[in-house]
């Protein structure tokens, strides 16, 4: 869309909110998750590599790059737990997109709002393949950030209309209520966990703390449910009771990486998980019969952050929401950076 | 400098220019090689890993993180050396520094130009190591975008005030000539790499194609010389004539790196080399008589982008040559991520 090589289309927060407002939120995750699920299917297409993170006390940083061989993606995201203590987000992120053939970069945006929306996104499309049919109640154990997301994914996907929620910070409940209100899904606020898994079909666990925590215990779950488990997402940090994890069929993103990351970390390496893109693929079963307990040990994976890239990629291309950042240096003559450098000062006396 | 937590200071190609202008290429690229010269120092203190590269059959796309515990940087660089056949740049790059504490980005550039001045101040430093001392005229072979860089940072800390240029492109070295006239350098165009290598010192190799080249064959290299090579920097692209390396005392960056993208690619995996930071710490011998062949084998680390980041970081501070990126998602409460897009509905009610 753009002739300017020194050009790189920005997407700031600002246009990402009015572009996903244009769209429609529920559009916009249904829409992506046909994107990731396109993305699954053609899986072995890509490069992958467990992400590379930089841990500290505080927190991580992490880098994801994919690459499908003639796009190259990544995603920079930091977690960091404590943040919201100070006013600010447990997750930022932002993501580049670039051409293969010439290496330039061809999308830099915004991904703290989009992170959240392909989280919910891809969970959803777990979901569809692997929740008990007609499921129309789910419980949501932490109500922060990602809460609502995945209520608008899960009502958009799999049509469920029944919200069960949890937090141990009843103020968050009642945020998600808030926001929620008057889009058709059915609210109810509990005051324990248990309480919120009463007639749950899908159980999501999304909650923030970096440490191993038992957000749900082997008692609570009956046959037949969907555990979307979230949260559980870098090394020393899970939500589920290991008892949990060996009495389900276990779904995951990319072995290599949940295997460190996710709730599996709990269980013994050679421990068997079946991986998502190839239930969607149609090489491996998802829920077999109305008695499993299906488990998608949700880490995030940078496919699928190329997915919601690309999206938004061919939707700023449309809309117009963006701007054009001068991030590339653009000699006239390719081996001429340093006459560039000249020429700038030629034309701005005083600068020099 | 900064209050807004939305924001991120974002230092495009004309301010880098402007900076750079500013505060004068040869202050700026010894300025930068004392930065980088402090964190050799502290070497151990850094989290090192080999860069993350995507190749492809026309190059190379790779990320390169790095963190002091305090401060995280990572560089976005690509490698494509038939770009300037279609008008792009060889090596294009962009930058980030975050706050390890918060993982909050802190600063977005672009490193194209940054990468230029970063190579050659490396470079320049090494020599300060390493080269025959007092030595005043250096051979340039490969006439690119990186020669007068190279040409001037060797200018400003060691003296050289003789330059031998040859490129297979005699346009190349041309438009060297040009952009260095007037700058103090008494410069000779060559018509073959022996001609040019007639009475140089230090011989700086900085060819771009992606092949195994031999540049340098080993009768071209007398005693005592120091080799500067700064070309051969991915897997399958050499330079120098293993036998050359064979007569050498090799210094390089980050051995687990550089034997996978530098000269030494074409050796054992246990020839004998010396890390950089240990000869500016003291902890091991640079140059040891006038007749020894110093060999800087650079690829160019992390560590070297985190110096040149920060020091972008400080002088931006001071000039105020950035612009304001609204990159970061800031709800007014961290956990309400949701409620700050409908809040961006209900104040652009034409959006909806």
């Amino acid at each position: 869309m753009i002739e300017k090589l020194n050009i790189v289309p920005f997407v700031s927060v600002d246009h990402m909110m009015k572009l996903v407002l244009t769209i429609g939120v529920e559009r916009f995750l249904v829409e992506l998750a046909d994107e990731i699920e396109a993305d699954f299917r053609r899986w072995e297409m890509f490069d992958k590599t467990p992400r590379v993170a930089s841990h500290s006390r505080e927190g991580v940083i992490e880098l994801m790059p994919t690459s499908d061989g003639e796009v190259y993606g990544f995603k920079y995201v930091n977690g960091h737990p404590k943040n919201t203590r100070e006013g600010r987000q447990t997750v930022t992120a932002f993501g580049v997109l670039a051409d293969v053939g010439t290496g330039y970069p061809v999308l830099l945006t915004e991904m703290t709002i989009l992170t959240a929306l392909r989280t919910a996104a891809t969970s959803a499309l777990a979901a569809k393949f692997l929740a008990p049919k007609n499921a129309r109640t789910m419980a949501i154990i932490g109500n922060g950030a990602q809460a609502e997301f995945q209520a608008l994914a899960f009502k958009a996907m799999l049509g469920i209309d029944r919200l069960r929620l949890y937090d141990i910070d009843r103020a968050a409940s009642a945020k998600c209520v808030r926001n929620l209100a008057g889009m058709g899904l059915d609210l109810a606020v509990c005051t324990s966990i248990e309480e919120a898994m009463e007639g749950a079909e899908i159980v999501t666990t999304v909650t923030a703390d970096k440490q191993n925590a038992t957000i749900l215990t082997d008692n609570m779950v009956g046959s037949g449910i969907h555990i979307n488990a979230v949260g559980g997402d870098c090394p020393g940090k899970t939500e589920l009771h290991p008892d949990i994890l060996r009495r389900s069929d276990i779904f995951v993103e990319y072995p290599p990486q949940t295997r460190i990351e996710g709730e599996i970390q709990q269980l013994l390496p050679d421990h068997p998980v079946t991986e998502l893109w190839q239930v969607i693929a149609e090489k491996a079963t998802g829920r077999r019969d109305a008695r499993q307990i299906t488990l998608f040990d949700s880490v995030g994976f940078a496919i699928e952050d190329f997915s919601a890239l690309r999206y938004v990629k061919r939707q700023i291309a449309r809309t117009g929401l963006y701007e054009e950042l001068d991030l590339l240096a653009d000699p006239d003559e390719p081996r001429d950076l340093f006459g560039m450098l000249l020429r700038a000062q030629a034309a701005t006396p005083t600068a020099a």
